[in-house]
């Protein structure tokens, strides 16, 4: 049963310090190796005090981060460079130890950083409110091969990657003063990703993002016109329309949604709803593990070139009881390229109007994904 | 008086047809140039039927256009092949005449198109609603010469887009089911504008775009909360503060939203509040086309290269009494260029979670803008 165990997914996990006193945590498929005794011997300067604050858009009604300190962020480093690789003698990396499976580590330059306040917000807030961006910004590690990608991760490696989802959405979420959390991947320099190095990132947010609240809200809406609930019946139609549908398996659907916005875009349900990665059962995560990658390499193969894509977890807000009955887990992909040397902008229609247009049609995208490969 | 009669901004205007039934309306700053009587020798296709479609997405509740006719759209021509320079003998265009000051024509390739139906839904949408993207795509030309921009208009070129903007809110927004006007520029490859030839576009649009719709929702929560109108109070704030104000002149206030989303984000806002663009009084639209053209030159100055921006114009719905007493029009440019060589993506944390963070400290952008020429 070596081969079973094997996607059974276990991973040892050991958390350590790095020099200026980010928390590293590794997250192993082998017990045993001693990662987190590795010292950082980097002479790092040390964090900021204070870092960026929340200002208050009265004409939308959001928050901002203001984060100065973030643009001096690496940016594009040589392959020789890459602060994500494992350290090499004479070239320390942000990751100490001389290998890893897959390491999550606090982003020195966050967007969101320090202890949380007071959650709750005193009264509506006025045209100069402000408060600190408090929370937490990660970054997680896939591989440690630098060239690599998320798609040509073995499903035991997507394994491990997803515990340390489930792992950091369950922690992250039980911090006081987070509402939220959100694990993300932008992959490619065409949607803005600043280093090359199989990645993504998790942010801890002192609020519920405006997104968050759209899908809720819907589902309420939903709820409160159908009697059911808004997930479950998206995914029950695409599964009786079956169009759209990308790749399956017993836990998981992948489909083009009807109104799909991106050119590509790819939604991942399971087929038992739950309100976020923490709460997926063993065979769920196991499941996944193959299917995710395998969307992800039909992305690839369908113009012969890395796709540049965003890929979330769409998850409920960390500790609202009556929001995480309604809104299910989901991961969405949202792939950039709408023909061979063609990208999809986000131009002034969606950035300034919030209206959208597909020029592919989702159930020719999804026809294209499914005989990809 | 000869240069305050040039500055007056009059404008003859002079429609005609392209060779598949497209309208063209010139917008001439002298009378008598005949430009409405250069047929069209062209032999184009005809425009196809039906067009584009609004499927409903049930996740966020909103319309979203599915357009498959426009992924064959003119993509980066060569300079001598543009379709929006003057037509040359041998060389037609999709301008008929040999020179234009400013010309509006349906696009060819419109996301939205045809003649509305009725513009009220009947009752909430379901997972499968779909309706026709009906409405209008204009293209919208600043000027013949292929090389120029916005920035470098005159004040009497700039004017003439002006009037062209307001006369196409008007005759636009006045159509039956047309329920929104939205006027904007997309400049730079980097922001998806597909042809270089300095233009704008206009979408006549059967509903109230999201973004619309947060605008009017943030402006009667704040009536509520202060009794006052958001629009006047943000713009007082501001000239309050004064850290933040880029340009200005007794029309017209250019600052940096103290929340700004974008590195280089810049609202320009009438003293005098309207609900569009045609309810702007003339000593106003003299007023912007001589500030707008000069923000637009400090874009471009700030890294000595051109700012790659959205501009786009916030108004009213057309036809929505109480939403234009409380919905202020304002100019919106958002550019995206951080640093040299370094552009802000709206990536997985904007377009994934609506989760903005802004690298520029609003007071610095506007310090900069200040300084740049």
């Amino acid at each position: 049963m070596a081969a079973g165990a094997d996607r059974s997914g276990k991973v040892w996990k050991s958390s350590a310090r790095l020099a200026d006193g980010r928390q590293i945590i590794y997250f192993d498929e082998s017990p045993g190796l001693g990662r987190a005794a590795v010292p950082d011997g980097r002479n790092l300067p040390a964090r900021p005090e204070g870092g960026s604050v929340l200002r208050f858009d009265p004409l939308l009604r959001e928050w901002i981060a203001v984060a100065e300190n973030r643009q001096d962020r690496t940016f594009l480093p040589a392959a020789g460079q890459c602060p994500f690789c494992p350290s090499r003698p004479g070239s320390p990396t942000e990751i100490p130890a001389a290998s890893y499976d897959v390491v999550v580590f606090e982003n020195r330059f966050p967007a969101f950083s320090g202890a949380p306040g007071s959650s709750q917000d005193a009264g509506p807030p006025g045209l100069g409110a402000e408060r600190p961006a408090s929370g937490r910004c990660e970054i997680v590690c896939f591989t440690p091969e630098h060239d690599s990608s998320f798609a040509r991760l073995s499903p035991r490696r997507a394994a491990t990657v997803i515990a340390a989802w489930a792992d950091r959405t369950e922690v992250l979420g039980g911090t006081a003063g987070i509402e939220h959390v959100y694990c993300f991947e932008n992959r490619g320099e065409e949607v803005g990703a600043t280093l090359q190095h199989p990645h993504g990132q998790i942010y801890a947010l002192p609020f519920v993002p405006p997104r968050t609240r759209q899908l809720l809200a819907s589902a309420r809406a939903w709820r409160k016109g159908s009697g059911g609930n808004l997930f479950d019946d998206v995914l029950a139609a695409e599964l009786a329309d079956g169009q759209r549908i990308v790749a399956r398996n017993e836990q998981w659907t992948a489909f083009v949604p009807r109104a799909a916005r991106w050119p590509f875009e790819v939604l991942i349900f399971p087929a038992l709803r739950v309100p976020d990665i923490a709460a997926l059962r063993q065979p769920a995560q196991a499941a996944l593990s193959e299917l995710y990658p395998d969307v992800l390499r039909r992305l690839d193969a369908l113009f012969g070139t890395p796709m540049p894509y965003m890929a979330v977890w769409q998850q409920a807000p960390a500790s609202d009881a009556a929001a995480r009955d309604e809104l299910a887990a989901h991961l969405q992909i949202m792939a950039t390229r709408r023909a061979p040397g063609k990208l999809k902008f986000m131009a002034s229609t969606e950035s300034g109007a919030g209206v959208w247009s597909n020029d592919v049609l989702p159930e020719t995208a999804a026809r294209m994904l499914r005989e990809a490969c």
